[in-house]
């Protein structure tokens, strides 16, 4: 999916909600229990509850990989589920340089046709520029991400600012605004707002609205610009809402609070 | 596999030989081509012809990966050849937070018992402490790696140094030489010698002698310390030595060259 069709499916859907599905086996309703494969019941009814609402899903690998082999098949078997005006995004966070990251790429792009993948820069632009050689899909790499641990890495000061800011810098270079986002988390607002002051055109994939704390309005005012530009990311406040047999409907509750809102804020702004 | 065991394999075989299984499908000889499953037919072959040299094995999560569900079946039975006197490493440069972080663990030290990772430290401690909660088992933390973009982040200048050495002294001190290790490149003896200074006690992968041009006597004399301290990975000079039906016997030689040198450096200090 490229810039212009993600664009066109925000403003038909008035929702810039992406919603992680972070499948936790032990976490499921006990009505799937006795499902054949209880870990896909759960995820296509999640997805059936909100893909009008939505217009991204990002299965967390993590998940998925704890599962052995059997939780890949289920990971085909649910990106099969997600209608193709959704934007896939693979949560894998990879990083790794040269034939390794193209195996990586080919590995989410062409084995399993996501649109998207989240790159760790660590290593620098061999583990980021493999993934921008394949037209139409994405590398969102790690910014400034909203976990505790962003002190000791992301915010170390360089000689030339934040270490986040310099990798945001060289990422940008390397890549552009149609093939590259960022993922910044929710909770530091400020950050957002000037993360956006300096990267104008770019998507940002931003985690930590919900069960994380960080505030919808407050996110979309640091972040907004003329095309939206987020794509905000609920994964256990949408998944979890409910652990009785009404899961699906209270899944699709919480995704529609957050997607009225979100229709709310973009109207504010004529988007 | 504990510090004490990893130590006393080197010791008995006279060799810190990892042998990285970057098994390309497309690299496969052609002997093997009417194979069942040819990638775990030269899998097995290689860990065969090379298993009382080497002291590890590193697949490439990568390579695995990108050949679906199937990969990683495939991974679990090239587990099931590997003697378990060899320490095993899940070359997978994992890197997230909390509860996924911890699904990433589980993945490797328990789904597919591997006794170790190779962990991305971008995110902070609360991408690296999740691993070190597993007796015996071992988060392998990139430090200083040897490709050219290693000047994008992880030689940035901080306050206090590179941000590879910040990184590496908090590691340091949220885990134990029983429990953490570093990949340290091999194209940069002079830098490794410095590391080793800082760090005498924790076992160091050092991948990038062979195919990536790095010297074998020279790392083994920036990066030895009293119980051997090093891994030394060799992948594709091994996996590709010969692409004719000799390919196993051509992996031995190579890994007997190798071997056969290390034995000779550790002689020298009385290893």
């Amino acid at each position: 999916m490229n810039r212009s069709e993600l664009v066109e499916q925000i403003r038909i859907k008035g929702s810039f909600l992406c919603v992680g599905l972070d499948t936790d086996p032990a976490r499921l309703p006990a009505i799937l229990k006795n499902e054949k494969n209880p870990v896909l019941a759960f995820n296509k009814a999640i997805v059936e509850a909100t893909a009008d609402l939505a217009v991204s899903y990002k299965p967390n690998l993590a998940f998925y990989e704890a599962m052995g082999p059997e939780g890949w098949h289920i990971l085909q078997e649910t990106l099969a589920y997600i209608p193709a005006t959704c934007f896939t995004i693979a949560d894998a966070k990879r990083g790794d340089i040269g034939n390794t990251a193209d195996a990586y790429a080919r590995t989410f792009f062409h084995t399993y046709a996501f649109d998207s993948v989240t790159v760790n820069p660590y290593m620098g632009r061999d583990s980021v520029t493999p993934f921008l050689a394949f037209p139409d899909k994405w590398a969102i790499v790690l910014g400034l991400t909203s976990n505790p641990g962003a002190a000791d890495v992301e915010l170390l000061e360089t000689t030339q600012g934040k270490v986040f800011e310099q990798v945001m810098d060289q990422v940008a270079n390397w890549g552009t605004p149609d093939n590259t986002m960022f993922v910044v988390g929710a909770t530091r607002p400020e950050a957002l707002a000037e993360i956006r002051h300096r990267f104008p055109e770019h998507f940002f994939l931003v985690p930590g609205v919900g069960a994380q704390g960080g505030s919808l309005h407050d996110v979309y005012h640091a972040g907004v610009n003329g095309q939206c530009g987020l794509l905000v990311n609920a994964s256990r406040s949408i998944l979890y809402a409910s652990s009785g047999s009404d899961f699906a409907e209270a899944a699709r509750a919480e995704a529609l609070r957050m997607q009225s809102e979100m229709k709310e804020l973009m109207a504010s702004n004529r988007l």
